[in-house]
């Protein structure tokens, strides 16, 4: 299955407003070789991309015994490497191993954990994420410097050194491992992510796919949870790093649950060039499909975090246009999508579009009162700033749904973003207040 | 009663060892003639103050028969005026009217209505504001150009003109009507908030009282609510200016309910000068007893709105101290008051100090991890950024109380600052899924 490859931006009835003029443009585009095609991948994950593998164990880490909770993804060769990290300025150690890792631009693969941040832990956290690197290197057969190391959980808690050193070798890796280790990293998340794409390039199938963990300490600001992505293509460092950064932009640093933000965030993507393709830079062709397959893989597992936000019911997308730059869009989308009283209106699934305009005007960003629209799941609220009669029962109705959208067009310019948010429900109060005890 | 005007910036244990010393320095100060002193009215507040009169009445703009929704409080002579507004970039057109009157520094009171936020409504906004302005000018006897205008309710509804027209001149003013007026501005705060003190200057006594409503959309940055103050000090307009725009930056600027900003927030002060006592200005002797005045009544006005925060249940106190610069320790207070895994923790009377740390990086301060230390209601929990033990039932037990306090000692500077927010519980979320509907 070939898809036309936008990312979603637009609402479903604007979807069958625009789909001949989109089809005859594909077509145009197919025709000339310049259309951006990736394949979804039907279950695919860290290890659909060829030469890696995976795998995950119990440790301990957890308390729920049996639940994975120690993971490593493999390279079986050296595969260029970047990474964004977190911008809280307490980080865990094992995300300082990490940047360190960072450095030598090729890497092995990741070792990563869940029940524990081993974060506020003093010297001992930088030790441990160290051992943890070097005993996950022993097993593997490669250097622990050659591995990134990752940390979810609880803060302040110092990793179980004694239970990992008797349980990582029960880690058994296989190119069929993926999802084992995607259930690994998870830790309030009701169910594993992942995603992969195909492309072709150079004449031969590339393939891209990671997963991701939340979901609570979910806000933009790079990053927010855990990713990994890996691919067989061979893609130039500095590249890698510049369209990855871009990728996160778009997608993760544009979610919010609830409005905090983790110690421990990475997005680490790993490409191996197994594919024995030609090497993508920025100016080599069809680097544009690299790009969206890499912005197409974030941005899903970026809404799927937003989707399964601690108690979530529904996903907000937020979709500003019309604003004088995309960071004034940007800004916007994400103040609505962050705003506690638009996510408790959704939970209630209650049209009171004042919360849009209080958290929109908060943004502070240039705007015309006078020339604002609002459209709750395509309904038209607004019109040049002022409510327009609409059947309230008809948005109540539309609001009921998974998803709910809301399009703010600004009309004061070219520029657009979108942002990703859930509802705020009862459950996420009681779940948060009883986390750690 | 006569009190040692320190602004509760100690916590229970500080207090009581530092009684004694405070006590040795106030007698000191007090034989000097150094010592501020502010007695505190029982019961006072917007109408304590000489020359002052407030009333209101039902006018049908709350859905809920005979509760207050429209009030007015007038000096009985020009007062010099001072104010701060909204910084959302969507305001209502009674702030843009309120602005307006700034400008002329002196005024003769202020018109407020709760049920409607009067914002959002296109030009006709402004039009009914300047209306309800002339309207409570008509029925004082005083032009509608010197009267404030203050809204507060649901945004993107009109004014109901014809029901305002029919009923302003219900409202009574009297000197007894503090408590009135401070019902009429009420939205969905549980009950009225005043407060009223005084104090010697040239040889009299001065007043100054206030009231304010929250109580949701709260959150730092000028200013989240309504508070209206009157004084019958003389006091230079500038100054007044300049002590008011400090006080709420100490106060209402320092607290948080759910991040959310209000598109009518108004702080306005009213100092008539019928204590016939002499200007006050920035060089004046006994100016600090005015700022200290101003500043308890925002503050105490301010902690009272976090107190009463929807579907609070507990009021959170956060010193960050030695921090390197002032503006540091607020963005870090401000950081960790607003963040809802700390607020949802506080709901359940959880020690997860980790949240504390998250939000405090969050902030981005500079800071040093290793020289952290954190108390929770005086309770030691990290020593140089690591738990040290504690017993968990008696931290559990401190957070079982009406206030909770979080002392955070950076330990890199000698600077602090303290904010204030509330709990999140399932009732904040049960309430805002339904405001409108």
């Amino acid at each position: 299955m070939y898809l036309y490859a936008i990312i979603p931006r637009l609402s479903t009835a604007d979807v069958i407003r625009r789909f001949l003029s989109a089809f005859l443009v594909a077509y145009s585009l197919l025709e000339k070789g310049e259309l951006i095609v990736i394949e979804i991948i039907s279950e695919g994950g860290i290890t659909s991309a060829v030469g890696f593998t995976a795998g995950s164990t119990y440790a301990g880490l957890k308390t729920e015994a049996g639940v994975p909770d120690l993971g490593i993804v493999l390279s079986d060769r050296p595969a260029n490497s970047a990474a964004t990290f977190t911008t809280n300025s307490i980080e865990s150690p094992s995300v300082t191993a990490s940047r360190e890792r960072k450095t030598a631009v090729t890497s092995r693969g990741i070792v990563a954990n869940s029940g524990c941040a081993n974060c506020s832990v003093g010297p001992q956290g930088l030790t441990d994420a160290e051992e943890l690197a070097s005993l996950a290197g022993t097993h593997t057969g490669v250097s622990g410097k050659d591995l990134y190391v990752a940390s979810t959980g609880m803060i302040g808690v110092e990793l179980p050194m004694a239970l990992i050193r008797q349980n990582i070798t029960n880690i058994v890796l296989s190119d069929e491992g993926g999802t084992d280790f995607a259930k690994s990293i998870m830790t309030t998340d009701s169910k594993h992510k992942e995603r992969a794409v195909s492309f072709k390039h150079d004449g031969k199938t590339v393939t891209l796919g990671g997963s991701a963990k939340g979901v609570g300490m979910i806000h933009p600001n790079m990053a927010t949870m855990l990713c990994f992505i890996t691919t067989d293509a061979d893609v130039d460092a500095k590249f890698l790093q510049e369209a990855l950064s871009e990728a996160v932009s778009l997608s993760f640093n544009m979610i919010d649950v609830d409005g905090d933000q983790s110690t421990n965030d990475s997005v680490i993507v790993l490409a191996n060039g197994a594919s024995g393709t030609a090497q993508i830079d920025a100016d080599s062709e069809g680097s544009d499909n690299f790009v969206e397959a890499l912005r197409y893989v974030c941005t899903e597992l970026a809404k799927e975090l937003a989707r399964d936000g601690e108690g979530a019911q529904r996903l907000i997308e937020v979709i500003v246009e019309g604003a004088h730059t995309t960071e004034d869009a940007q800004k916007a989308a994400r103040e609505i999508a962050s705003s506690s009283l638009v996510k408790a209106m959704v939970h209630g699934k209650d049209p009171n579009w004042g919360r849009l305009v209080m958290a929109l005007g908060k943004s502070s960003i240039p705007l015309k009162e006078g020339e604002i629209d609002i459209f709750i799941s395509d309904i038209h609220i607004v019109h040049e700033g002022i409510a327009i009669p609409y059947l309230k029962d008809a948005v109540v109705s539309a609001m009921n749904s998974e998803q709910v959208d809301f399009r703010i067009s600004l009309n004061v310019g070219e520029c657009s973003a979108t942002a990703w948010g859930c509802d705020l429900t009862e459950e996420y109060v009681i779940f948060n207040s009883a986390y750690s005890t």
